[in-house]
């Protein structure tokens, strides 16, 4: 069983960025708790981070070939259609988390209009979401 | 450790209501899972389902003698600042889930503003999404 | 065959309350006449008031067990997804009743999210309206 | 006592035209109802449809010589501020009648600027919906 | 003379609830200062808070045998038309008083639809806003 | 020189139709009182009434004969684009006049989408409005 | 008999600002042809300008002891209640002119919120809308 | 094989209105292209012109007869739900057509409300349009 | 200890402008109530009273050197940032007041964009809303 | 001559990805049409895909070499204003292309930012769109 | 060469008024800075203030007689079509400067209806951006 | 000290893009201009454009090894809350330039969702814009 693990733009700074908002774990510690997790389960978990969107778009489409996705769009998650049409182009499972609880920031925050094509969104809990989101898709067993 | 599970409006004819959107499970089969699930996480599941939205104010207001909240507040999610001011004003973290995808709904059901006010949301994940937060309050581990 | 009729918010005051817009019916001779009306069909006819949502929400799942709900949800029926829900959890045609013309009001008024989910909605007919969704009730005759 | 019925737009077409949404009964069987019910009342029903927004016009002052007037304004419904000007320039009650529940349409389907000059609205219940409105014109039983 | 003063939902936590915003009187603290200063006016005050809008709805209505009713609707005011028509349903002068500024919150605070039925609002001088209620209504001395 | 003044839907009516807003003057009164006028000015008024959209473009085409058009659309005014279009492919000019104020009606009714393809906008002087603009139009001396 | 002329800001630069849009005529000499008409009709007219909003509510107020007021407010239309409620605040008639066609203009100058209080709007025919307001005030006769 | 080609309103003046946006071709000169290419391509083509909304509706009724229908709307595209319902209540398939191209317009000539009901929608490319869309029903070949 | 009263355009006509909104009592009987009240309570209070927005701007700066300031911005209340800016420059408490209740008002007249800046708003209770501000500022005693 | 055809993101998985909104046809296998039917029309197709929208800008940029670009932005339509600038910083004709009918789909994409810069759109056609864009382009013969 | 800086309502409190916002540097201060700059520079800096917006309005328009005129509008600049009507009324090039970043504060000071009128706007660097300023306008060398 | 210029999409093609609204200046000579302005201010300019969101992501936060930082991100300012987390996410201070003047041009491109994570705007003065952002970083020296 394989995860990959998307994460989109910015999260490479991780640790350093507003740590008020997304904390202090960097994206490398994140990856690593991740696994350790991953391993646990039973499970093997791949990682890609990009800042471009169109990468990402070319990621969810390789998740084709994985027993599920987590997606952490950051701020495309707010506008990049073309990140919903790649979560609908594909049958695997895409688990949506943000670190931060989106119904807290700015308004035009809160909508996600890459959520609505996603399995559901996790959002607000930290480094745990990912955790959460792997827990879910290692239950729900999906061939792909 | 005490964890108290919150349900609002309509959530007390889950089984049997808009299955295709909520699922089988009923109400009490739901909280029979998640106590099984709590006793293994050494924890103790304490249940209330209301559809008055003011009692579920008290509710949440009851909940700063527990160690967290799980609530879902089904459709007052999205008008109710009555109980986003009710989370607000206790000091224990409240998960808010949803069973359905609040994205994939019809657009006014994407607003959530009660979980402005919690820790986190989970979202679209059906029975799943209640012992996600579980896990999350456990590991948590807040005193009230 | 069995009807409930429902009324909401501020419909205890029928008669006395705004008489310009909800006329000088009172609540209980426009019950006797809902009644009388309901004989002569050869149904019978329940009623039930109450200013809590949730309680509409309980009366509405109680629906259920009637061959044809009336609802008229008084102001409740502009913001409460809550009573919309309860009304989709059933199976029971539900009419939705409003004494004035809703489109004779504010713009805010105009709306209605519970209508959405009943079979149809008469409105602007003063208490003839009962008389006439009870008439097309007893015509469809639907068995609980 | 005469009662004008009037239909507007594509409702030439009714039966065949979206049968799932408005029916499968043509408008000669739909007016060869109205009329035996209002023989039965004691009334006389005239019939008039038209796809012309102006003739529609036309026909609703016509109205103002009958004792009342049921008027499905179709899709003019929702943008025709010249019919709302012509209902409001008779003194005969109108009622305003939909096939279908328009709270269960699109969005710009909900809003009716026509109902607000007329006497009341009566929504979602098929062919039934004119008789109703029958039943209440002829209890009303206006002078024009 | 008698004053009814109504409050609603998490009111009853004053104090304690985000005192940054709502200071740090208590309820009873709070219901004390207001019988001082009434008695000091020559007038009786009754007190009533729940969380449940439609009890607040009964309470208003109950405001008829009243003299004046000073009414915080706290979070309802922004959604409640229920409460707006209660209020709109009695004679009583009722006064909306809120603790802090409307204008000061966030955009959807600023609108109260439960004021434009009162006769007015006092908004942003904690509990101050509730004695300078008293003085006007005794003042005004509306015979129920 | 020749004038041509259309008048839109239920213009008709005019005196006998909601006089409070529209005044008592019927349409062959006004009409009497514009040729009149005319002829003082040395120029010949024709007229056309219609309550038709289309009959109102084929109209707005024929005034491409005349030395301006003196146009009142009536509801029209707010939405028919196709109104707009017909004055914009004349080269007469257009002067749109109202009975009433449109500012002083609903908002809906503030916004004219014919005026702005109109050379300008009379609105609010009753049947004066007909004689300033043809006056304007009299002294502007166009040819056809 | 005598007419207050107020023209609000930028219109002491008539006739070198933005030509193509509000013509050649100095302002100097649009009041000297606004005179002699005036003469012709037995009238007196009396001229201010003023770029300050506030001055201009003071001419307004003035404008109480005048037979007709005819009013440019120029940009101030678009936002000034104070202009408006000035307006309403005097008995006599006041005209609201603009040399350009509100409704050619960008979409935030289509609406006038100082009209809905005036008697009526001329829009569109640069200095001869002062004339018409004139004729039309002077026809009006009404005592200050 | 039968086409048939409706144009709406004000596209009877193609050639002389407008012509900077619809170009200098008049009626009949596009109706002889259009026939000359479908003569070609062994099909045959019928036109309608109408400047009334419920003629046009009549018109695509008709079209229910033909093996496919190219319309041009003109302005009704941007509010005619009576057109919308028409094109849905045939299966004949229809090709929306406008000359200049809808995004370059002003905002609200962006959205078509009839282009939902269509097949699909050609804009901008002026005559060539009819043509493309000759060349699509052709291959299609759909019995009526 | 002396409060600065600060009265916004129009209100130099208090008494006789709309006297069915405003109330009966002029601006000086106005400023005569407020004097006696504020001599009793053992303050001093000044008056100031213009159209011009800048001139409030200015006074409100003036506040600084008073123990507080209560502040009638009429109309500009729903559009003068400038004033807004202004009540946020100066430490001295500025109480917004209003004689009409805004909630009551058009839509327009709910929002006030200076109130933010200010202690609080009282607002529906005519005269009497000076009194309850020179109350409440009196028992604040703050020192400029 | 040479025509560029560029597609944008996700339609490298066309036939597999929600074929019942984009049809079954794979993307080599479209390419392969337009090419036969460029060959036929004596024209050379040069064929690019990406999900990157700075790529899709780069390639349009690359279109001033062509004599004419076809362009399927695919979500990017509805937001990309990079993409727009780019259709407008080169001279080249540029069809924007949909296979499916934009004003089918939900109201957000309905809008498309990217058409108002192209020539023209031609949408809802599935491949069939593409070669229409084609003959367009060829028989207009822009020399680059 | 003479440079006219204009600066609008409150900012006569600089150095005092909101200083975590504004900064400490007072308006003399500033000019004073300023006014070196300009003499460095070679040009020489007039200075102007007011809180009323028409005395601004009057400014710009003397600005005719400058080589450059640099504007600070303050709160006027989010809603006064009259500067902006002001600005385009005379050939000076205009430069707009905001002390704070518009884009950091709230979303209805984003908006600048003056700065379209203007050259350009340099936005969020304190005193700086007055510096700035008058160095483009020094190399621009336009001549009154 | 090194100061960073990035130039988003479509900037590549300064010169020759619609040069009535950019201007003629290329690219390389708008960076050889800023280059000997640096030289002059004794720091160094280094460049980097790209038409890819995500590579100017990655480019901004390169920024933080600089002194400084100008950023151009074009059409990507009006969507990309991506780049606007990459401003946020550095200390070096950004400076948004706009070569055009963003209030000129179509009510889309008046708001920047990256400006309000930036120091500051300079925007409508051509290539001296980013002469003058220059200079103003030079003054700030800060310390990567």
């Amino acid at each position: 069983m394989r995860i990959l693990i998307i994460n989109g733009p910015n999260l490479n700074l991780l640790g350093t960025r507003e740590p008020e908002i997304y904390g202090r774990t960097t994206l490398p510690e994140l990856q690593e708790i991740i696994s350790v997790e991953a391993k646990r389960l039973g499970t093997e978990a791949e990682f890609f981070q990009s800042n471009l969107e169109g990468e990402l778009v070319d990621a969810i489409q390789r998740g084709a070939n994985f027993n599920g996705v987590i997606l952490n769009p950051g701020a495309y998650s707010h506008y990049s259609l073309a990140l919903r049409d790649a979560i609908s182009s594909i049958k695997t499972p895409v688990v949506e988390v943000h670190l931060s609880n989106l119904f807290r920031r700015e308004p035009e925050r809160h909508e996600s209009v890459t959520a609505g094509a996603a399995a559901g969104i996790i959002s607000g809990f930290g480094p745990s979401g990912y955790l959460l989101a792997l827990r879910y898709l290692v239950e729900l067993k999906v061939t792909p």
